[in-house]
């Protein structure tokens, strides 16, 4: 075990738990007499190259718990993966500051990031340990069963579906709700956890793991409506075309640093499809939301079993790094059995970088605009339990004409 | 005191506690010896014309109260006001169900709804008791102090604000929320309740009580971002230029039924502000999100304050209704003090009919582009306490390189 400081830092979007994860690590390291200061990097790397340094040991525990019932990246994020020179000049600050525990919490692309410089540390012959601790609302980070940050966001979308069904319960329509997830459905998935009821919304739901067709979309929507007067679709933000080319992306140019095509921050999608059913069917009253940053960072609407989770996520990973001399990132596994149960597993950063995962076939259904039971088995844990929405009974009165 | 039954309806947009004033008035109906059938109508007037009545005595009290808890109008809603001719076939349709009181829940356009049958039904010697019950989270009916339905709203604004302020910290660049609100803007004002500290989003706060000048705003947001590194602002859907015209009029012709150019359920004006803040100026990161029907139906968030008037609301109709055989609306009007309390009055129909009121001047700073102190002290009590967000203390770590 050597004897050093700790750097940690966030990176990525922004999730309603992902300061439970770093303060979990901070609070685990405290424990380790190993650990020397604790540095808390602003704005990940960048604030690594720009020596932008918190001293975390300064906080108290009533602060870091207040921080880690906070929604939203508390160090800052970034959106940024390091070059090669831009690691070696990372080591020598490291190297300035004795850090000997490197950690990163984020998504695939901020495991690339700990990937990177775990290699890059191993070609340089840097003594580092080098953690990544999972984090994201897409839950599409490979070796898990879900990550830290997809309960909370999934509890959001499940209750705004929730509301959003009732409203359209009273001025009946079409709506289209537009959810997050490039290139996984799993929080659009999420929408199916609204329903009760047999014809509780959503009716349709369309995935990044199918190619998704306009004309195809209509025709669901159109069928509904027929049946129930009514149509709530919940659509990904990252539907493609069968040539895997996003809707969106017909639209726009907008990127993020990651040179992926800028999904969220705008309402496009959700407005395009609102024009193609008006184009197509007679139905006059179609609206759409998109949920954009309001599912991933509002406070109040987190699941329980997601922020005890995304803590042990943290505490895991220093754990791992400080007690056992390993570089990884923490995997969450799920045991076996009906009754609901994780184990945090060490697996290797180059598992779980860069490329993710998509939702198992088995997830969803034949034609491809809806999840199955054995979907909304598997995220009803995640989300936690709902509130019970009460209809009346509805006694029809005896008429008196007619 | 006229021995007779019950109608209740809702109409207009549906709100988190609407049902609080339903139950409100049922409830108390049942303590009336002079009440006797308690009839619903489905979705408002239409489901009266249609004789779509359901038997509210029927409805357990456990029932009654989940739905009271439930957001979104139980008995549906409409958006409809009714001709002279259906106003008479509402009344032969009263009469042989031998309705002698009438309670509408909504707006202003439902309190006309609710003054127009008055009128006819005094015109055509019908012996009606009609009451409007205030409901609207744009918080525009006159008469009224503030509205059920707009503390929970507010709530919802002023934490989906926190959380984007957050959100936003993390990941800085501009952020534009768009939020509900035709010709007042007391909804986007709550926003200003998301604000602890000094350099706390939104920054500013645009409202259909000022013209809009797209140039000033993007002079505005580019101002903050060059202080702050960042800069967030809260649009009202209805915004609009110096000759009236809402600036989404512009992009588009939908209309409800109410004959008003639809400005919920599209993203156009969040995209149209982002387009114009990119071309003006050279900042990258810039997004938008359009609260949509999340803000006025999402479960949980729910004011206490609000909830309790809600349902007094309710109650005080049907006790001036069968107690002093009144016609009129219910206005929540605040006593003087410190300490915060409502009083209910009966007022005239006529005077909330319609007509809306908008923000107060005092409210609204000179450069018309945030709200004053004088709003943040009126609508605190009304959105309740908002929970503490917490920030590390922050301690710099000392330098070891620079």
């Amino acid at each position: 075990m050597p004897r050093g400081n700790m750097l940690i830092a966030q990176s990525g979007g922004p999730s309603a738990v992902i300061n439970q994860s770093l303060v979990g690590a901070v609070l685990e390291a405290r424990k380790h007499p190993d650990v020397g200061k604790i540095y808390g990097a602003r704005h990940g790397i960048q604030g690594i190259l720009g020596e932008d340094f918190l001293d975390l040991r300064k906080e108290t525990v009533a602060t870091l718990e207040g921080v880690a019932n906070t929604p939203s990246s508390a160090l800052g994020s970034v959106r940024k993966k390091p070059k090669p020179e831009e690691c070696k000049a990372m080591f020598e600050i490291m190297r300035r500051y004795n850090v000997r525990y490197f950690f990163y919490i984020g998504g695939n692309d901020s495991a690339e990031t700990a990937h990177i410089v775990n290699e890059e540390a191993g070609r340089q012959k840097v003594e580092l340990r080098c953690f990544h601790i999972p984090k994201t609302i897409d839950n599409d980070l490979r070796e898990n069963d879900h990550t830290p940050g997809f309960g909370s966001a999934a509890k959001f979308v499940a209750l705004a579906l929730k509301g959003i069904d009732l409203d359209n319960r009273a001025l009946p329509g079409v709506h289209v709700s537009v959810i997050m997830g490039r290139n996984a459905g799993f929080l659009t998935a999420a929408s199916a956890l609204a329903r009760t009821a047999k014809d509780d919304g959503p009716h349709l739901i369309y995935l990044p793991e199918r190619a998704f067709r306009a004309d195809q979309f209509v025709r669901d929507v159109h069928a509904v409506y027929k049946k129930l007067g009514r149509c709530l679709a919940a659509v990904s933000e990252g539907v493609h075309d069968d040539q895997g080319v996003p809707i969106l992306a017909k639209f726009t140019k907008e990127q993020d640093s990651h040179g992926n095509v800028q999904l969220s921050g705008t309402g496009a999608l959700g407005d395009l499809l609102v024009a193609e059913i008006k184009a197509k069917t007679a139905i006059k009253r179609v609206r759409s939301d998109t949920f954009g940053y309001l599912q991933r960072s509002f406070p109040t609407i987190v699941s329980a079993t997601d922020a005890l989770e995304a803590r042990r996520a943290g505490q895991e990973a220093v754990r791992a790094a400080v007690e056992k001399d390993a570089d990884g990132s923490i995997a969450i596994v799920r045991k076996p059995g009906t009754r609901y149960g994780v184990r945090y597993d060490v697996v290797p950063l180059r598992s779980v970088a860069r490329e993710t995962r998509e939702m198992p076939a088995a997830f969803i259904n034949r034609q491809g605009n809806d999840v199955t039971d054995a979907f909304v088995n598997y995220a009803k844990p995640l989300a936690g339990p709902l509130p019970k929405m009460y209809r009346l009974k509805g006694v029809v009165a005896r008429k008196e004409l007619a």
